[in-house]
């Protein structure tokens, strides 16, 4: 209606739709469509953010640190290889107190070998042998203890080999050797840090007592603040027997799992432990187990090398660390960290007012009115 | 219209504005827009639910339990330190049969060291001199093998030092010593198990006949669960060559995923391995390999100490394990537990009715009819 | 209105609902909302895409290799015990140059321990006596170092035991006995792959000059391709003193994050290093600190074993590696893998366009026009 110059056009643009409303005067739709709203606007206050705290922000990295140590020894007395003390620099292998760390429970020991010749083990099949043609010479035996001499020796039915002699006698234990190992503790430092919000805690009391942790043992009521262990209490919370386990040995894991919310106290944010059995029992006698070989090697006076070796079961122990750390109030925390330490530890001190719902309400949306201060100890 | 009054007010709330409509009834338009609407919902039933299963819930907390064991010994014949023989617990570092290890393929040996005084190394740049200025006494080397003693010796140009000596004569290896490791044979057993499922499964086969273990060989089609792979296959997997890795060593990952999707059979769920080389080929001579040295101490009839020095060349592995299960039916599963035993190990024999879809989707949702039964094995 | 047929019940189908809109010709309420418009747009454009750059794929799988290795050496002289020179095959353990690993800066020597009989250490709780019925025979000192006896010896108030003998004497070290191992220098070669974008970088220069690795040092500005520190240098970054950390030993972190975008140049893909300590300095003096003991064995020329065992204190490293990739190109990406290698390492030469915004734009949206090509190199 009118022509279409070039103003009509750009005022055309000025133009815009809008949906036509129609105000229903209706007493019933009207009592169920604002029912509705306020169901709406109960599930978003209600769940969303009162119960599931949906305002709040999530911090899932954290810094861990595991620092482990096994007290305890055991005199174990074999009738072939005689007395042995088994102290924590030898059971607990790597020694150096880390994260994964296996302990000796059983042990085949097979003592003075020297390189030379003898016959090979008949559990290996590879070194079996009727004639001389079975044992090529220079040949590693495959999944065997040495190198084929090419003769096949009729007292024992093997190749004759070159190597570490005598050869181990492998039979499968039926006991284990250090079943008293069951009385060892294990002290489990854990530290973690979630360095967003410069938030640090231990799983050990802050105590200046020293001799409290020379003592204590862990009870998730009496001393959850004492990370001490246990070894057969340990296993047997996996649901499996020590003794069982001891004799071919296993894999246990251990999880620590903080779950922190920074609105709550400072106490309230506790580790959790678990612990269950890694390696599953399968009725194969080949699968199940843990065992390793090692060697400590001696030289005799004349310089020629000599060596005892060790097939050793054990438990070998994984520890796990999860943080999760909630909070409505990351602004207010991110800008408390230290000056000029990156990633400098810090602790709290909680002092949210809680006198009141509404200031506490206010304080957990970080408003000033009952604001936190957060005192580095 | 009318008087505000509290009454008017309050009813006020119960109006509410709902847009206009217009009902169009041209055809194209009409045909246009129910296939529009026909399309949306092909798209949410046939892609989300059905094709990308929308409907499955996810896990990817797995718990992993690795345990390796090497095969195979070789014996190496040096010009200069005579004949040794390698077994795993020499050429395994550390022996314990964890996911990461290092096999040695390649070394070289300082034998009979004791500290005493002797020329630094020419190769170590701060160890060079011209004259005695050169050599302040008792500075140590920077990256050097001992401690200055103020002497510069003519015959070699480099500062006299206290430390172990006579010092490692370093000339980068040509060749591998230990080339038949190729021979060497890996075991390695993975047992997974995703907590929230109560499901686990070991990528080791599970039978009664020990001999198996010990004969077989892995292949994707024959042996998928035989996990034994020799080692040189498993490097040329990686597209590399084992003989020219094996001079100056390298580091190589390997993969095991675990995809399972607990709507299909126990048996497709099964492992997938991948190899890859982690180290960059760099065409620097510095930066590529790998290689560390460490030592084995001795006593002589006097007490005093002397020690063999290796510098050992070799192969780093690391494996990784990844897990994702889906399932449609999370809360069925959870609930099959077996009472007492918090993570204990379990396993399914699947019997989900495939009769007809109707039963097969009823099932996928997890209701009575054509459900599965769950019978620990 | 008119009969209800199938005919006319089927073409009900075809009518469908729209809202009935109004079009205002309200010039400031028009202004208002397409002013409002415009906001919308230059949001998504202008945030979501151009600094957001939302349309880029992300991808955090990251395989990564770190090698570490240190170099230096230092005299220690102990009234007790003697000279002694410690060499990285000896203060890093493990010494096989993992990602995790501990040097030590302090320790405690107990020399020539035979299996005998000793009285226990004071400092254990359980080993203090009155009188033999403490002392109950056969029983392991708890946390101790043997076997009871059944004797109470009265000279040190402690209990016999049948144990390694003399039992270390441990006073807690005021000092650092290898103070001058801040000078040592740590070399880290982390190789990065990003396996989906087939893109590897790792953070050593890629040099034909072997000497510039070994006389460079990190300096963020002017060698940042040179990944070797001084120890000391590297405590001081997390804000502690080496020479405090060193007495009683501590555990520190090392994060190198990679965040990479491919659609900028391959140069501008940098590691970027941090470094933290992970345990808490809390003020008890049970808790601090990191130490471990380890035994060398020895046999006399009886065959008789005797050992040396070395408490040690010192400074456990953990490196972490992040990585990011960012990219617009993931399709183009994805193509350009060599053929025949799984995860063969790759690098980029970027030849992307970027003279004239519109190229620059299309390319960053992978289409061919001003597209880059990446040849391998």
């Amino acid at each position: 209606m009118g022509e279409l110059t070039w103003g009509s056009f750009f005022l055309g643009f000025l133009n815009f739709k809008t949906e036509k409303y129609v105000i229903a005067e209706n007493r019933k739709l009207g009592i169920s469509f604002r029912v509705f709203q306020i169901c709406v606007l109960a599930y978003v206050i209600g769940w969303v953010l009162v119960f599931k705290k949906g305002y709040q922000s999530r911090e899932e990295t954290v810094q861990s640190s595991v620092i482990t140590k096994l007290k305890g020894v055991v005199m174990t007395n074999n009738t072939e290889t005689g007395l042995r003390l088994w102290g924590p620099e030898d059971y607990v292998i790597p020694p150096t107190g880390e994260q994964v760390f296996f302990i000796v429970t059983n042990y085949i020991e097979t003592p003075h070998q020297s390189l030379g010749f003898c016959a090979e083990s008949p559990k290996v099949p590879d070194g079996q042998c009727v004639n001389n043609e079975d044992c090529a010479e220079g040949e590693a035996v495959v999944a065997g203890n040495g190198v084929k001499t090419g003769l096949c020796l009729n007292s024992t039915g093997t190749c004759e080999i070159h190597g570490w002699c005598p050869v181990e006698t492998g039979r499968k234990p039926l006991e284990a050797l250090l079943s008293k190992a069951e009385i060892f503790t294990i002290y489990i430092k854990n530290s973690v840090r979630f360095p967003k919000f410069e938030f640090s805690k231990s799983n050990v009391l802050d105590t200046g007592n020293d001799s409290y942790l020379k003592r204590c043992s862990y009870d998730n009521d009496l001393h959850p603040y004492c990370p001490i262990f246990r070894l057969g209490d340990l296993v047997s919370r996996t649901g499996h027997d020590f003794q069982d386990m001891a004799v071919v040995g296993g894999s246990v894991g251990i999880l620590i799992e903080w779950n922190c919310d920074l609105d709550k106290d400072y106490s309230q944010c506790n580790p959790e432990y678990s612990f269950t059995r890694l390696d599953m029992n399968l009725n194969s006698s080949v699968t199940s187990g843990y065992n390793f070989r090692y060697a400590r090697y001696y030289k005799d006076e004349a310089g020629e090398n000599y060596r005892t070796l060790y097939k050793v079961y054990g438990i070998r122990f994984d520890i796990m660390v999860n943080g999760r750390l909630f909070s409505g109030l990351s602004t207010y925390v991110q800008s408390s960290s230290s000056p000029g330490s990156g990633w400098a530890p810090q602790r709290y001190s909680e002092t949210c007012l809680k006198a009141t719902p509404v200031l506490s309400w206010l304080c957990a949306y970080g408003h000033p009115f009952g604001r936190r201060t957060f005192a580095p100890v």
